[in-house]
């Protein structure tokens, strides 16, 4: 192998690197045999040069052979699996999942705990008394046979590299890189045996990606790094400038998505779900086109086979399965407090970063790894961007443990909001699709 | 102080930082706040998005501040370091240093060991029986008080961030940032003591440096950043294009050393120490200007007292007194083998690199600190470029310890020896001078 120092030089002048060596470089890193500071010397050289497809690709596999590989030949194929790049009051996956269930396409969800300021689904999940998200491989599967849908906790053998390579980034300011960010969200997909993939790429305040023109970037770069290495990925653009659906925070997301399986779904919310459970279908060739496989989302919603995917999933699980028909066993916190509107008006910005920064300083997220978690808090979004709103009409109610924390997480709302004195236009909550290779 | 990654993300980001916020910086670096990872983020970041000559000058600074200081008020003043980015067969200090205390111009010079294709002035220094490198700093100042001149090995205690930061730089493929060589080089003049400084940098396949241009940036970058610093910085551009003088390796180099301070000097090695002495000379106010100060120079290397100087160097730090009278007396390896002109022609190429890399081969240097050296293998230079050299005419003679590594040294070195049909021009040995502060 050619010496750390070289390789990294390599990227540094801006050629290409040949894929075993990128596949050696990997190794090398897991073996001890390249430093911490050789590969973040060479991650900020990638964020700097950037990588082509070829290039991220075999990144992408070096760090899914890093591990173990789930193996999930017991269950029909295509093997699907969903991910998102993060929201506040992303509670999507809580609703796809049991929809595609319920349309026949059986689901492991590997998902992860949240940090910074976007929730994680296990943390949602775990609001539920009971609910158990770390589940052996062969457990998951079963499951997944069984019932058709798994939603449980990202096995720390699948794709150690990007752990360590994620906890590198994050210190050393190399996290923004599309081809970095591109691998490590595929690399746990490929090391847990997914064939398609169905990409939650959000764009707003509340997002990862702040622009629409970067996350067109990233989801490019995620469909043709797939396309690399024969893995369907489809992206959906989905709004983030405000929260998604009616409410922020552990129970109250779970709660929201149980109402929402049961057909009152907040527009945005089942626009988003819609989107990526049709494209889902779309991958897995049970739907001729988008208007086909729209219709029959819409179709097992309607008729509640998804809410009943669900409860089997809880109990499964080990939940309490009564919170099905009644979501408000979860518990909330006590203390409320409100956002009123200034002034009589349009609603113009709710801004959904400042809203999950409140929401995880009132303590539903970890600001590290191994912090804990409180289900209660969090917040109820009154009124949507675009909505006419009088003076005083609560537009945000917070649900702390007591009055001073209510307070403080309204003011650090207060400056996120705006109300317009001309009719404000509401948010798209689809910005597009991206199926097709493109060169990034 | 700000968190690492925000600092590392501000570079990142091509943002000037604060002088203070680069101080802390290196200071939690060396207080293990700032892991190696982190710094070698920062480093490619700078390499990437450079430094102005404020920012370099405040990392000179901080580095010079992380270890002890040289206390030279004992000696008169101007404080004088001369500095080579290093060459193939540089023995410039060997003559220049004693030039200059030969005209009443103290100087402390601290070297450091050689690394790579080219030799270090301790190595060769070395090569004299009993000579010690290894002076504490009392002793090293009192000897300059004494007789003017000392050239002695840089303590580990002089800026040991430049050692920490240097030694990551090397594996991380980060070494040639023009501000990261300007601080490292600058940070040990500045903790050794000196207030003027002056730098010879090397241009051509032997130097660090291969290319006018970017030599010429490094030489803006020291002579500005000193400027911040209130640190005096003239910097001479040679000719590294082909060996120095007549002979690389390090007892070879001394004897050449001798002879050339009796007044017998290779036209390129009296051209580059003159005009490196005739630039301490100006900065030392001691004369008025370029003319005169050569004029000097060119009068005390003529009377001898120069090669007196160097006599009592060698014997206040122990090394046998007699080479200097004598220098058949430093050993050579027996094995010589001679690689000749391949036609006749005129001498158009004799590459420094391969010289210096099939010296270093031969025994000359170290590939890794603490590897032994050996003092007596080497490489004489019987020709120069532009000369006029028969078919069959030795143009290098290698001394080697056995046959065989003198017959691989010669391989070596046959690609970088060109012999042209027509008249060649020979290289000039001086590029130019650089003085007044830059922008960079």
């Amino acid at each position: 192998m050619i010496r750390p120092a070289d390789f990294i030089e390599e990227k540094k002048r801006g050629r290409e690197h040949a894929a075993e060596a990128i596949g050696r470089w990997v190794a090398a890193f897991m073996a001890g045999e390249v430093s911490d500071a050789q590969m973040a010397a060479w991650m900020m050289a990638v964020l700097w040069r950037g990588m082509t497809p070829a290039e991220t690709a075999a990144l992408t596999a070096a760090m899914a052979a890093s591990g173990e590989r789930l193996d999930l030949s017991s269950l029909p194929g295509p093997h699907l699996d969903k991910h998102s790049t993060g929201g506040v009051g992303d509670k999507v996956t809580l609703v796809v999942v049991p929809l595609l269930a319920a349309l026949g396409l059986p689901v492991v969800k590997l998902s992860g705990h949240g940090l910074g300021h976007t929730g994680g689904t296990l943390d949602k999940l775990e609001s539920i008394p009971g609910f158990r998200t770390r589940l052996e491989a062969e457990e998951a599967v079963a499951q997944a046979r069984r019932i058709g849908l798994v939603v449980a906790g990202h096995s720390e053998r699948l794709a150690p590299a990007d752990a360590r390579m994620y906890a590198l980034r994050d210190v050393t300011a190399t996290v923004d890189s599309v081809p970095l960010i591109t691998a490590s969200i595929l690399s746990k997909k490929v090391a847990g045996g997914a064939d398609a993939v169905v990409i939650d790429v959000k764009v707003g305040s509340g997002a990862f990606m702040t622009g629409e023109a970067e996350a067109r970037r990233l989801a490019g770069s995620l469909v043709a790094t797939g396309a690399h290495l024969g893995l369907a990925v489809h992206c959906v653009l989905t709004q983030m400038e405000q929260p998604l659906g009616r409410t922020v925070g552990n129970a109250l997301e779970v709660r929201e998505a149980i109402e929402a399986l049961r057909g009152s779904a907040e527009p945005d919310l089942r626009a988003c779900s819609e989107a990526l459970a049709a494209e889902a279908l779309l991958m897995a060739g049970m739907a001729a086109d988008e208007e086909e496989a729209r219709a029959r989302v819409a179709g097992v919603w309607t008729k509640g086979a998804a809410l009943e995917r669900f409860a089997r999933m809880v109990e499964a699980q080990g939940g309490d399965p009564r919170v099905v028909e009644e979501p408000e066993r979860l518990e909330l916190a006590p203390v409320q407090a409100e956002l009123r509107a200034p002034a009589a008006g349009w609603l113009a910005r709710l801004d959904a970063r400042l809203v999950g920064e409140a929401v995880m300083a009132l303590g539903a997220g970890r600001r590290r790894e191994g912090d804990a978690v409180d289900h209660g808090v969090g917040a109820e979004v009154l009124a949507k961007v675009g909505q006419r709103v009088e003076a005083g009409q609560p537009l945000l109610r917070l649900r702390a443990r007591d009055g001073e924390a209510a307070r403080e997480a309204v003011r650090r709302v207060e400056t996120g909001v705006r109300v317009a004195p001309v009719p404000a236009p509401s948010l798209a909550p689809v910005l597009g699709v991206v199926r097709n290779p493109t060169a990034s």
